[in-house]
Formats: structure tokens, C-alpha cells, sequence
């Protein structure tokens, strides 16, 4: 499968070999990879290449490293379709698996923030901050902190927020949230998301930040939130449709 | 500003108080921040959580670092809304900006690869691997891979995929391209993306993994495209309508 005199970086077409010999034989998360060694002689090529391809697949999160215990096959990541607005928990249940939510913060801020802007709030109007971990069958896989205005959520204890922040507004409030605006970037996890998230030094994460609004004609915004992922664990889908922008 | 009561974290608090100093202040893209110094004396607070909120907004490509000379404001990230499918080159001439292209490498694989069922092709049909850098006003901001079927190509030159792709695709071919499922990943940058992208060791990108479809009624794949986004340069928007998934 290896060309040695394409074009094609060695050591990319051997990422692309082992993609491929994952998925061909079957190989389950947690699994051992073969030794550096057996690809290098497999291939007839440098172990420093096959290291090159290790370190770029434990990069993207396909395989992960434990010291002194070798490579291992990564668990597939858990893919978000996000060309609809659904929860974290309506997320993880539609795939049976069961969230949970650690509260780590909670209060209520008086004077005027930068997310004041983002929610159209006067500089005097107050809101909430949350930061939650969210948790899919106990493995941390998001920090989040949500904002929202006190004036449209009230007094906001942390029974409130224990659960789906989306359940708590449409169920508890009535609200009717019907559209929100996402972007998504990449970065590298800073201290708190290390700490909490379980991750080391120099790890990716995706950042994800949302405005979710309500039905009103205003369409007034019921929160803000940023959450950091995982980004071994997570990825985004979405569906798009073509309209040329010229 | 900054509450040292507060569970909140200090470095986070001045890291949201340096992005207002920005906006408010109206900063400038290569504008000097001002010392660590500053900010410690400021704010009452150790040179150290300074230092901790600095490093977390050059993570976050909101800042940058130039060896002995200090802390810059980065330029403001691209933004791309994903909801349609557009190409690099529409999205960079929409915002006034130069897209251009390098071509890294170009060849025909006539052996079965992991991509054949991606682009549902059987074992002995021959695909075309285009690598390409895409630039906006010269300065590098993708490197991307297109899988495409010769089947569906026919003879393909260096000079059809110099520029945009669809375009090509649309324009010359005639074909129609309906929609898209794409997927966002971060990871960090591999060899070769940092030599490409102009990254450092440690860089977090973006990962967009794209199939487009046709419009004939089998929704026949007519690419693949792998394409690694600096992650300082470039950030994805989506709007999203809300259907609840329970």
C-alpha cells in the first residue's frame, strides 16, 4: 500500500494505512496497536516515520498513548449533528448514553460584562453565570458556562441547572426557544478545561459558543453559552445545502 | 472588574477583562498589549495569573507572541457561516479578501483506498488525490486534500483545480451540486500541516472533513475533501433551528 516514490508523505500514507486496518480488522477501542517496529518492518521503512504517523493519529484522537503500556485504538468519538439546535442531554440520551452534570459555579453578576452585549441587556440588568461539567456515562466531555439574563429565568437555584438548562426553560419557564447562532473554533484547553476535562498540557479542545433565542418577535436571547469539548471525544456533523454566494 | 471573592477563577476574570479592554478600547490587529507588569499592578494580582491569562488568549489565536518582543493583538478570525455550502474561493471573495492557491501535489490513485466507500466507488475504480494550500491576501489559511472520482472527472490538469474547485465542477463540467455532510474536528497540526500552514509545534486546527453531493436522484458523492484550518485564522458559524430530539 506504500509508495515510496509518490509525492505523498510516508508517513501520511501510513496514517492512512492504519486508518484503514482499524476499521478492515475490526480492531475495538482500547485494543493494543501493533509496535512501531512490526510497521517498520512491515513497510520497509523508518521508525522515526512510523512515529511521525503514531503521533499524528494520537493527535487527531484515533489512537491514544499510555506510558510505559504502549498505543492503544481510541474510542470513536461521539458526532453531534448540529443543523438543529438539541441539548447536550437530548444529545447524549438519543444515543443511549447517560448524561450528567457537575455544577461547579454559580452566581449572579450585577454590573455590566462583556456578555451583556451578546444577551442585549441594559449595562444595569443582571444575569447568571453557570459553569457545568457535562458528563456522558461518567467521562467528562464538556466545560460549559452558561449566561442568562435573571430577568427572563428569575431566581435560578442549582436544582434548576442540574440537568438539561433547555428542559428548565421550555418545560419548567414555558419559554419556546426557536433558533440559535453557534460557531465553532479550535484551541488549546487552558488550565480550568485541563484540570476538569482530564486532559494534558498542549491538548486540543473545540469551542464551541451559542446564542439561543426565543419565539418572540424580538427574537430576545435566552442565553449564552461556551463550552469547551473534548476534541478526542467530539465532533461536530452538519448538513448543508448549496447557494452559490456570488 | 476583577473579584477575587469569586469562585471564578482570577486569570479568567482578567482574561474577560483584557477581550472588553480590546473591543472597548477599540485595539488594533498588531497593536502591543501592554505588559504583564501592568495588568499585576492594575488588578492588584500576581505577574503569574497574568501570565496564566495571557497564555489561555494566545491559545484562543486572540493574542499572539513574538519571541523579545512581546504580546500583539491577532487579526480577527475569519468567520465562515456553514449552514450553506460554499467554496473557499466564494467565502474569501464575499469578504473582499484575495483566495488564492498553491498546488502541493497532484496524482491519480488506481488502487482501492479507505476513500473509495466515502465516495461509494467500487475496489477498482481510480480516484484523483489534488493537495492544495488555499490563501487569502497571500497569507496561508488551509491545507486541504480533494478525493474525487476520475469517472466523474475525466482528464483533470493542474490548471482545473488551481482555482475553486466548484467552480470547475459547476462552470466547466456542468455539474450540479446539491448539498453536503461535513464534519468538525480539532486536533493539532501535524508535520506537514505546520510546515504548510506556518504553525508552530502545539498548534490546535480545525479539521473539516466534507463529501458533496450531486443532484441526481442516487445523490451521487462527487468529492471528499479533508481540509486543516489554522485555528487563529478561522472559526465557523452556523445558525441553527431548534427541534427538540425527544
Amino acid at each position: 500500500m506504500i509508495d515510496k516514490h509518490s509525492k505523498i508523505p510516508i508517513y501520511y500514507q501510513l496514517e492512512e494505512a492504519i486508518k484503514t486496518e482499524i476499521s478492515e480488522n475490526g480492531l475495538q477501542a482500547h485494543d493494543p496497536l501493533p509496535s512501531e517496529r512490526i510497521y517498520a518492518e512491515k513497510h520497509g521503512i523508518s521508525r522515526m516515520t512510523v512515529r511521525q504517523a503514531i503521533n499524528n493519529l494520537v493527535n487527531e484522537g484515533i489512537l491514544y498513548r499510555e506510558r510505559g503500556r504502549g498505543t492503544f485504538i481510541n474510542e470513536q468519538k461521539f458526532e453531534q449533528d448540529i443543523s438543529h439546535l438539541t441539548s447536550f442531554s437530548e444529545d447524549m440520551r438519543q444515543r443511549q448514553l447517560t448524561p450528567s452534570t457537575q455544577i461547579i459555579s454559580m452566581k449572579r453578576i450585577d454590573h455590566k460584562t462583556n456578555i451583556h452585549d451578546k444577551l442585549e441587556l441594559t449595562d444595569e440588568e443582571s444575569i447568571y453565570e453557570i459553569v457545568r461539567l457535562r458528563l456522558a456515562n461518567q467521562q467528562p466531555i464538556a466545560l460549559e458556562t452558561i449566561y442568562t439574563p435573571v430577568k427572563l429565568v428569575g431566581n435560578l437555584t442549582e436544582n434548576d441547572v442540574e440537568k438539561s438548562f433547555y428542559d428548565y426553560l421550555e418545560q419548567d419557564k414555558g419559554y419556546i426557544i426557536t433558533s440559535g447562532q453557534q460557531s465553532i473554533e479550535a484551541a488549546l484547553a487552558n488550565s480550568e478545561e485541563i484540570s476538569q476535562l482530564k486532559l494534558k498540557k498542549n491538548d486540543p479542545i473545540l469551542l464551541m459558543q451559542r446564542i439561543s433565542y426565543l419565539s418572540d418577535a424580538n427574537k430576545t436571547p435566552i442565553e449564552y453559552v461556551k463550552s469547551a469539548y473534548r476534541a478526542d471525544r467530539y465532533k461536530f456533523n452538519i448538513e448543508m445545502k448549496r447557494k452559490p454566494a456570488f
